[in-house]
Order: structure tokens, then C-alpha cells, then sequence
């Protein structure tokens, strides 16, 4: 197969050999991956692979045909559209990827969708009710709204009742957030008149999380699961007393293959749902072939799109 | 009524008009009443009691028998021995408490174990257990053990099945510690060798919290009820990430009538059977007859005593 390869930090297209799934994994064609900012912080050499998944191919999700079954796979059939966040090696012609893990994909739901599906989705799904525990009627702060997880999380939080404030700072992206279903849209800087918040979801590190400290509601959860401008916050726990207040910090990639895959039938019950129905969907602002990842990945990390980048096979 | 009274930070033994209880209430006449930091605090003039305690009455907890009943009571009866957590307003003959926020007093607890029950009884189980989901099988660390909510705390963690682990600046006090349960009794600085921790409950300040955060389990949580010596943590928030683990703060005090209710049902239900059958037990170092409350302050203010001191009536 020909994979999306680092080599010094260079994004080559270059021959493996067909990877064998082993017992319980799925082999997949896959035929879309969504680029994710952990992708970029691999390439730097920052965030490396867990242990399992290929330590030099990229890509977090994927979308695609099985192809092959391991010993003691039962749900699945060759054929079958599945996606699936993996731990790395979704940018390739063929990933593997523990049955458990992966998720049906809905017949009305194109590849570059479904490619690019899986890791936001499962992130924000997970850190907005499985964490946090999100409820109708919570004041929701998203703190980062107009990237991957957080158009996610301002999708999945409007579904669920919750009023959703989006702190987004490119005043550009404004509208495009409120269309989502944000009933506000802020810069950071003024997310701290428009709470009390029950829950703040924290994309971008720990000046967002300074902000929205002092308007927390009783009982609030704060989840950060993003810390890429800083992650060393100052914390009166005298305010998180007289609150009742937690702040958590989450991340996917380093859980166990079981704990991904009860994410998973949580996403499967709970989010595909809106997906297959159009209440919620993956913004895409552009497809490009997989051997064409080094440009991708520059267009990525340049920023300011609205919408994920998806790289696709022949 | 006689009751002790905060007279420009000195304590005073003064007569005040009966009070009626109002519809809910019960009037309760006092045998014993714990004395709690936070009585030295409100002293001071730091921790002023909530709306509709008395503000010069100190006292938090409190037992006693019934001696008149509010429109609208229904579990109580008149002679009643009863026991609860109060905004204020305990050490003094006669005090009024909610009817849903009192317990009663198990046949065989005497008076000065029952007054100085609920307080710390109630903050250690609501922590360990509502706030910070405590299980057998966990490893939890009690940062601050030997005082009223420490003691409280190692004893219902270890009846729970937990591996508890005491820290206690004093030596002299580990040996008494031990006996109540605690299967590692360590200093302070020495708690990082006795990790990792699922759960951990400070009781005296965020350099406590600064030490445990490095020794945390996947998915710890972390609870503060007690920051007397600093309030002010450097949080990593990618070590949080990395471990899903939340840091959490909570007091009682604050709380309203109704959550205080679910407080005591959830103390009656979980902590009475242990306190009758013996396996928990209040430790008293002394009992003060009420109208002697000033000194019995100041010999809580000088520390280095293990158990309550109690204030009794006559």
C-alpha cells in the first residue's frame, strides 16, 4: 500500500507493505482521513503515536471499505462503510483498526463526511457529556468554537438544549458559528459577560480558562482538552469552594482500546443519529488526494478556514 | 436563652430571647456542639454566616433533644434526640434547624459524640464520596488527617474498602491516625512515594493539591474543602489532560436548605449504621461547659490535640 509517511518531519508518499489485521481489527480501504491538529504536533515530533498504531504514518480517523477481518471480528462484514478514530496510520490506502472501535457509517453520508467525522465528533461528544456531564438547559461556554471540535461541540450542545456562547477570536467566523446553532457568538475577551456557565469546554488553553473562572455557576465543570496557546493556569481553589466547581482535562489518544470503544458506542447511539438526520453536519472546506498531504498540511496549519481539510484516496 | 455571642471578636455568654421556630423547623434544646474552624473564622470576622442564621451566635453543628415543632413538621416529635449541620447559631440553649437537615441520634451515641458528629462527618462523606465518586479498591490520599474532617475522612474511606493513605504533619499523631484505619501514615513531603492516587481530598491548601498533582491515576479526582494554608495552585493542564483527572473544590456551608437535605439523607442512609454499630467513632478530646466557650477557642486555636472539643451544656 502507499501511506502518508514522516521522514524528518517531511510528508512523503511512499509503499508499505499491506498491513494484516490481527485478531479483532478490521483491515479498511480507506478512502477519506480528516487532518487534526495532533496530526500536525506528530510531524513535529510533539505528540508521538501510542503504542500499536504505525509510529510514522499519520491520522487520527479514517473512513473507508473493509477489507479484511481478523480472528474474532462478528459485527462487521467485508464491504461494510465503517470509520473510526484510530491511534495513528489513517492517512494510508489501508488502516487497521479494532472492530470495537469502529462505527457504521450511514448510507447517506458521503466519504469526505464520514472521513472527517470521528475524531472531532468523539472528542466533543465525550468532553461535553461524558465529562462534563451537559445537560438541556446548561449555559455552555466553547471556548476555540470555530475549529474541528469546537464546530462540533457548538453543534452537539444546540442538539442536546443547552444554551451554547461560542468564543471564537476571528470576528470573521462569527456567523458561520451562530449558523451552527451558537445562540452567541464572542471574542474571548468578552465571554466573561455572558455568563454564569454551567459547563466551559476549553479548546485553546489557559487564558480561557482564567477568563471564564470567575463567572462559573454552582456545580460548574470546566473540560479543557486544548492547550495549544498555554497550559499553566493560577487557580484560587477558594473560588472553586464557594462554587462547587471542577476543572478537568481530558484527551482520547492515550486511552485503552476498551475505554475508545465504549466512546464509541456512546458516539454511535448518541451522536450518529443527528448526523444520519442532518441536525447536525462535518463542515468541509476542501478535499485533497492523500499524496498530496504535504500541501494539505501546509494549508491546514496556515489556519483561518472554516471547516476541516480531508485528505482522499483514488 | 443563654448563648454564646461574638462581641467584637470576644466570646460572651449573654441572654437572648427564645426563638420560635418558623414553618419547617424545629426547636431543639442543646446538649452539645462541636467547635469547627470555621467558628475561629467567623470569629474573626472572615466566614460570615449565611442569611437567616443568627450572625453572632457562632456554632455549626449541634445535638439535642426536641423541644418545639414549626407548622408543617412531620418526622419529629417533641423529646426526640436529634443531631445536624447548621448555618449557625448552635452553641447556645436553644437553636432551630430545618427538619429535613436533622438526623437522629442512634440510641447508644452519647450526647458530646453526637454534637460533634454531623459537621465533620457529613463534609468528609460528602467529599470522598458525592463530590469525588469514591470506591473500594481506590487509593485515596487525606491531606490533613488528624484534625475533625481528617478523621472523619480516614475512617469512612477505609469502612469503604479504600486504601487510605494519611498525611499528618505532626509524628505524634500517626500512630492515632493508623488505629483509625489509615494503611499508610506519612508526612506531608513524603505522600508523592505513596501514590498513584484515585482520589484526593486537601484539607489544608494548595501546596498540598501542588504535591499530589504529579502522583495522580487516570481519571483522579481531586477535592479541596480546606485551603487555611493558601489558596493559590500552578495547575499543568496538560497533566490533566493526560490523566482525565479533575480538581474539584466544595463546602457545606454555602449550600441551600434543600442540598442540604440530600447531604443528611445521604449521612443518614450511608454513615448512621457505621456510627451505631461502632466500626466509625467521633474521637473527643474535651468537653466545655458553653459558658466557658472562649476558652475552649483558644485551646482549639493552639492545635496539636486529637478529637473534637465540645461544648456541653448544663
Amino acid at each position: 500500500m502507499q501511506a502518508v509517511t514522516i521522514v524528518e518531519r517531511d510528508l512523503v508518499w511512499q509503499e508499505y507493505p499491506d498491513p494484516e489485521p490481527r485478531a479483532g481489527e478490521l483491515l479498511v480501504a480507506v478512502r477519506a482521513a480528516g487532518i487534526n491538529a495532533a496530526d500536525l504536533l506528530q510531524r513535529k515530533g510533539f505528540y508521538p503515536a501510542p503504542p500499536g498504531s504505525p509510529p510514522d504514518i499519520p491520522g487520527l480517523e479514517f473512513a473507508g471499505e473493509v477489507v479484511g477481518l481478523g480472528l474474532g471480528t462478528s459485527r462487521f462484514a467485508v464491504g461494510d462503510r465503517v470509520m473510526a478514530v484510530t491511534g495513528g496510520g489513517g492517512q494510508a490506502e489501508l488502516a487497521l483498526v479494532p472492530e470495537s472501535n469502529a462505527l457504521p457509517v450511514p448510507d447517506d453520508v458521503a466519504w469526505e463526511q464520514a472521513g472527517a467525522f470521528p475524531e472531532a465528533f468523539s472528542t466533543a461528544f465525550d468532553a461535553l457529556f461524558t465529562q462534563a456531564g451537559l445537560s438541556a438547559g446548561d449555559r455552555v461556554l466553547i471556548s476555540g468554537a470555530a475549529g474541528g471540535v469546537g464546530t462540533a461541540a457548538v453543534q452537539l450542545a444546540h442538539a442536546a438544549g443547552a444554551h451554547v456562547v461560542a468564543s471564537v477570536r476571528s470576528e470573521e467566523r462569527h456567523a458561520q458559528v451562530a449558523d451552527l446553532g451558537a445562540d452567541e457568538v464572542v471574542v474571548p475577551d468578552q465571554a466573561i459577560d455572558h455568563g454564569p456557565f454551567d459547563v466551559s469546554l476549553e479548546l485553546v488553553g489557559a487564558d480561557g480558562v482564567a477568563t471564564v473562572l470567575p463567572v462559573l455557576a454552582t456545580g460548574a465543570r470546566v473540560v479543557v482538552i486544548g492547550v495549544g496557546a498555554g497550559a499553566k493556569l493560577e487557580v484560587n481553589l477558594l473560588a472553586l469552594m464557594q462554587r462547587r466547581a471542577t476543572i478537568g482535562g481530558s484527551m482520547l489518544r492515550s486511552r485503552t482500546v476498551e475505554e475508545k470503544a465504549m466512546v464509541a458506542r456512546a458516539v454511535e447511539e448518541h451522536v450518529l443519529p443527528l448526523l444520519d438526520d442532518g441536525r447536525i453536519t462535518v463542515p468541509i472546506v476542501e478535499e485533497v488526494p492523500m499524496a498530496e498531504a504535504e500541501a494539505a498540511y501546509a494549508r491546514f496549519a496556515a489556519g483561518g478556514k472554516f471547516g476541516k481539510i480531508v485528505l482522499v484516496t483514488g
